[in-house]
């Protein structure tokens, strides 16, 4: 390894996300110090970051690797319990925390934008849909309900929609007598969260104990 | 009047629909025999044929004139009753008529295409959603419920959404594993009932006794 | 008329979008004061605001009401030249002037949105599209090149559709690897410019002196 | 090998379509009796069809093959030479053969509803566009043009958008005086074109001798 690399360690390493996390980290020149999976650990180096791509049933894991490296913690698990998320905050006062549910960066800016756009036309109608592969029970999505939290102190109907393998579209749309304005974003990989973990990695490097969301790492760097 | 036109008259001749009528038919060349309407009867000529874009209250009315004119009837009033619709049914043994909800050809080509892909996709997820004005009280449309009963022997969800004046869009789409097929229709003016009405004027007016739909008019002459 | 109510002046009243500024105002309870046209000028009062709704070959005639009036000036009239550019701010110095090509709140919204989504995606491919009605004879739009030139430093491809009588969509993309992020915005009714020149009335009545545009009254109040 | 089952021989069964291929028939229970790659050749039987996933460099090989096995071919290699497709058409004499540049069962229903849409919409305008990732070279895209020429006797415009790595999206639009009817597909995973293949393969094998399309296989079985 040469010295200038940064050394990343990665939990739930052979699942899909932590898959393509390691290919992009690979192409950006990151090492990779450690891995753990269900079946597999191996420990080369002290990584200077650790990334959780797994499940909440491991989070004590990751809890105790992150208390042996004590390194900067990004955690991509979703699902997470409140209790979880406690002690994630909790551990936050000691080292640079992100967390997020979402890592699409399309999102992030989706978020901003609804965010702008309401505080210009909150007199207007206002209609968030979302669609969906066929095999997703929830309805609506989580990032649907993200959306709808932007828009305060106004109940927003969601439409929900099915369809084949679609890997997850979102509109927000403004409705005005005589014009409307709408905000679509469309999932077409997997890739893109795993460049999202990328950016977070790149963020929280050099930052102060903390924590924070995906939208601190797009939006206040 | 020149003797190769054709006369029409018109129920509810100064309604939205109305105007809309009488514009279009002037230009077509058509000559205006006859008008009636809530304070007005202008009687010119005997109309060749017969068109009502007035409300159910007014039907009566409208067979009294048909009896009275003997000639072909084109029905555009929304809203009629089961008895009402009888009686149509039982005049066409004698003249022909033209009924339907909603003249616009395009919402006539996406009920054909949706039949057509339908047969080819038939296991494919259906979902339809239709966007109108925050004025309009039912939900669906009465076109998105069209539009569902051409998918036969199968439960398709419907999502409405309310958006300032939208004058209303419709869409089915088809998902499959790996691909989307979708149909929309927007409207954007009300001009477009009126040449609905238009096109089937020249259609009926050839006819042989009998109950015809839009439908007939855009796809059986 | 009501001391209350402010009294407005209108150059161009009996064109389609003065028309249209008239009814707004009328709701809004201005009063009109003062009203010109190709054969027609009704003075009843000295208006407290001018607005010119016409066309460029009559921009002399409002410059010369302007001086009479002494009143705050807002410009809805397209095809300006240069030299009539420079007079509008020679006037600023001395009077608040608002002028743009387009008094729809939701371009300014989209336009706004876009130049904060291309500072987080400037890496991202970006495409502009416009639809507009057969009639339209430019290509791209003027707002299909206002949405251009927010996007500073990146040359943007605009694709221009002709179809029916569509009264405007815009749409700008962005493309990464694994997401799109797409703006659109619809225009539905001319009532959306009359709108967009009542908040113009209302920013301009308390402002000082000064060249404002559109963006100014919807962003910066 | 149960007797029941299809043999079938795969030509360059390792590439991206080949292995999709290769993993459908698997599903659908058919049973893989011949491939041959660059750098493979495993004859394990003789197949019942021929399935060719490969590029025209190897298409004598193809037919080398083909007439060893004596079986119907399908042949999904695109960029074809006259001369290559003309010794198709000789082959389809004496065994069934289909051709096709896009095995997508919904860009063939799509192809359909355009030239049904075409047939009663003659009179409106049309436009044609396409988006695909920023590699793709050419523009615009072959399925693009296969639109175009469904709409015959007419020019019809085609945008052609570059955006991320979207797989591909088709919009055919008619515009009409106050109305838009528009046909959309997009592909969202290369699994759909194996698909088709294995619908060829079912509609192939109980077929009389002869030249087919990709068409004839989803509208005339």
């Amino acid at each position: 390894m040469s010295k200038e690399k940064i050394k990343y360690g990665i939990i739930g390493s052979s699942g899909r996300l932590g898959s393509e996390v390691k290919n992009i980290f690979n192409e950006a020149e990151y090492d990779l110090a450690f891995q753990f999976d269900i079946d597999n650990e191996i420990l080369l180096d002290k990584p200077d970051l650790l990334i959780d791509c797994s499940l909440p049933v491991v989070f004590e894991k990751t809890l105790a690797f992150q208390d042996k490296f004590k390194s900067p913690l990004i955690i991509a698990t979703t699902g997470l319990s409140d209790q979880q998320m406690q002690l994630l905050k909790d551990l936050s006062i000691k080292y640079p925390v992100v967390q997020s549910y979402n890592y699409s960066t399309g999102i992030q800016v989706l978020l901003k934008l609804a965010e702008i756009a309401y505080g210009k036309l909150n007199d207007w109608d206002i209609e968030i849909s979302e669609t969906h592969h066929r095999f997703k029970k929830d309805k609506p999505s989580g990032t649907a309900k993200m959306i709808q939290d932007v828009i305060k102190g106004k109940s927003v109907n969601i439409s929900s929609l099915r369809l084949g393998n679609v890997a997850g579209d979102h509109t927000i749309s403004f409705g005005g007598l005589g014009e409307v304005l709408s905000i679509t974003h469309s999932a077409t990989s997997r890739r893109t969260f795993a460049e999202g973990i990328l950016k977070s990695a790149n963020f929280i490097i050099n930052k102060k104990n903390g924590f924070y969301s995906f939208t601190d790492v797009i939006f206040n760097n």
